[in-house]
């Protein structure tokens, strides 16, 4: 039976459910794949911890650049992440011919032009489906299911310690802080959770997914990103009443001559199928011209699901090798445009307000008129006499509006005297039919 | 550039679709290939009715075997259906060497073991993404993202028919004959729906991808199947206050020596993602040992999703072709094993009982005792001042009891004369905790 070597750089969490897979169902792919794929070198500066594996002798290593330098190794499986060592190891493991597989969005977001364009000079594939969704075959369906469709529009929600967050400040009237706490202890927030609350992990994703979906370059600075610390009990409670579900959303669509990427919590419709996935779930709806929408559901991370998905690229590749063909598939779609990323003052949404508002007469004219001012239709006003204390909370939602305008209006609102604290802006996402 | 030459046969609705993307999108597909894919043959036995596409000349002929034999032709798309002359072709094609695409779900779950032997034997492809869940990617994620994964059950929406009228009878109180009559004014459900709502269909798609899933023969005389003409508002609306949706189901699950595949209407859960599927849409949802659960969400019927699939196909063994790649992916998991079909009467699940009974004292203990004689353990009973006229419904929901037991215990109940009608029997699908 032919054999494909494999060398794993980076044993933490997931390298090491990659590792299991390989190692504890080497028969079933092998009889699957028609090939053995044999994990050749497992490379981490960490080789006493126990990953509970029995490895054979001489399998762990401390020097990644070993396992590039061995001509046996036909794949180089990239699992340390970050964009240093990671970046020169990549690129090192081209040069010598060898196909990679990755998880690390940050790097393939920022950098993946390069790298991609190496990889295609070299002839070697860089496949990448763990590094958006776990184990959601996004990528896989993005270029090969979908291949006879223009795609339209991706909406996900791609963080599962975000989504986590959410649903515990909605099911348990956690604060924001408090919900962030638990899923640190749970195991669902890292000890420094910037990248995963401010929306950049989600913002990495969504680039690299669009460019891949448009064949387009997408410039991560170009990306507007609003992450979910300001999101409170008080605003989930109202979206609930108007049916509503607030969800950190990554959302991009194709425009005539722009695309759209971006990255903020949104309100979604509860019937929308997003809006039922709960806790650490991931899930993205991709809109093909042909096949309509598409919904994929699963875990978002974890060491198996995620470890599943970085199998199926390392086997993926193996069939290429043991069936003779070279350049079977492109990493990317070829960048066929370079449509520019529209600006989010030029946005077109729904929005959602909520006004902190002095509880006296006149308050409500002062803020409509001066929304009406800059064109912003008011659909709808909600006061309630709530137990709250001090400001009156005053809820608004609006026909589509610019969002230019409304950045302008509420600072112009909140710089009243009879306005206490920031106003609240979420936008909706789920009047499609108004939009479009 | 290389160039892959097909031939279309049936150009019906699906057909029609596939055209349209062939033709219409021609560079989009060589760009993301690296190669032209030529639809060089389109054969029907109807070449009037105009399809809404400028065909080339000569490419609409009448005659499917002159596509078959025409050397040039690399990959035959059947979509006659069917399975007495689409079996015909499909053997011919592959023993002339040619691969093939398929969206003929009765032929190979009937049959699908003789054509795999034969394309296995000549080295060419058989592939079928569009034969089960339209443009739903359930047949490259079994087959590939799943690959690391021992697939342990799948749950699936798989009818589209089914469901609209599930939907419709839910959603607007219709008997289950207004609504398969609205289903057919509107186009989703075919003159004769027998094969639709009997469950036949549903369970052609389960027992195939059982049998890729497994790796193991599925005799479709071995499933049980049930279909949804039996379902009436009165339980829809009892389902809905215990918080259950009813779904026909397709349901197969790995057990240690067997494996369960069943085709019947179910309650499951409102916090089941395939509880919010709606209308004609389908969903599968798929559990493997690594990923956890998975779900795919999208038109499982329709012009253009299922030609989308087919198109999917079509460019997997054109990219075969086009890098050099022989014998890259098998049609189905090797046959590993020969796990029986579980006999239904060995079913164990929760059950939903709804007894058209007298109203008269002493009914509910005579139930009640039989049931008990059994072993069947009541849960709860549910027996509300309706206002239906004639006998009173009495619902019971169970515990875990044994199939082979309910229908003995049901079946003396039903001859009882407080009894006025068959009691309706639902299996209950959502207490997973208490089956596993």
């Amino acid at each position: 039976m032919k054999e494909v070597k494999v060398g794993l750089i980076g044993c933490g969490t997931v390298g090491t459910g990659v590792c299991r897979i390989l190692i504890e169902k080497q028969h079933l792919i092998s009889s699957r794949v028609g090939a053995s794929v044999i994990l050749k070198y497992v490379a981490d500066l960490d080789t006493e911890t126990d990953r509970g594996i029995s490895f054979d002798d001489n399998i762990f290593i401390k020097d990644a650049f070993q396992v590039i330098g061995d001509p046996e190794i036909d794949i180089i499986i990239e699992l340390i992440g970050g964009k240093t060592i990671a970046k020169e190891l990549i690129l090192k493991a081209i040069e010598k011919g060898k196909h990679v597989v990755t998880a690390n969005k940050a790097l393939l977001a920022e950098e993946g032009e390069e790298i991609f364009q190496a990889a295609s000079e070299k002839g070697v594939s860089v496949a990448f489906e763990a590094s958006a969704g776990g184990c959601i075959p996004i990528v896989k369906t993005i270029r090969e299911s979908l291949i006879g469709n223009r795609i339209k529009s991706m909406t996900g929600i791609l963080n599962g310690t975000c989504n986590y967050i959410l649903t515990k400040i909605a099911d348990e009237g956690l604060s924001f802080k408090d919900a962030l706490a638990m899923a640190q202890k749970n195991g669902f927030a890292e000890a420094d959770p910037t990248l995963d609350i401010e929306g950049g992990d989600t913002a990495h994703k969504i680039s690299l997914l669009s460019t891949l979906s448009y064949g387009t370059r997408v410039d991560l600075n170009d990306v507007y990103i609003e992450g979910i610390t300001g999101i409170t009990p008080l605003d989930i409670e109202f979206a609930d009443e108007f049916g509503y579900k607030i969800k950190l959303l990554a959302i991009s669509k194709a425009l005539e001559k722009s695309i759209e990427v971006r990255v903020h919590p949104a309100m979604i419709s509860c019937d929308n199928p997003l809006a039922s996935v709960h806790g650490s779930l991931n899930a993205v709806s991709v809109t093909g011209d042909a096949t309509g929408e598409i919904v994929l559901y699963g875990y978002g991370a974890g060491m198996m699901p995620t470890a599943s998905a970085v199998v199926s690229d390392i086997v993926d590749i193996a069939r290429d090798l043991v069936s003779g063909a070279v350049n079977r598939l492109p990493s990317s779609f070829p960048l066929v445009s370079t449509s520019p990323v529209l600006p989010i003052d030029e946005l077109i949404t729904n929005y959602y307000f909520r006004f902190s508002a002095a509880d006296k007469p006149g308050v409500l004219s002062k803020i409509a008129g001066i929304l009406g001012a800059y064109g912003i239709s008011v659909k709808s006003v909600h006061q309630k006499g709530r137990k709250s204390k001090g400001p009156v909370p005053i809820v608004m939602l609006t026909h589509i509006a610019r969002e230019a305008d409304v950045q302008k209006a509420i600072s112009e609102i909140d710089s009243l005297d009879v306005i206490d604290d920031n106003t609240v802006i979420i936008r909706i996402e789920s009047d499609q039919d108004e939009q479009e």
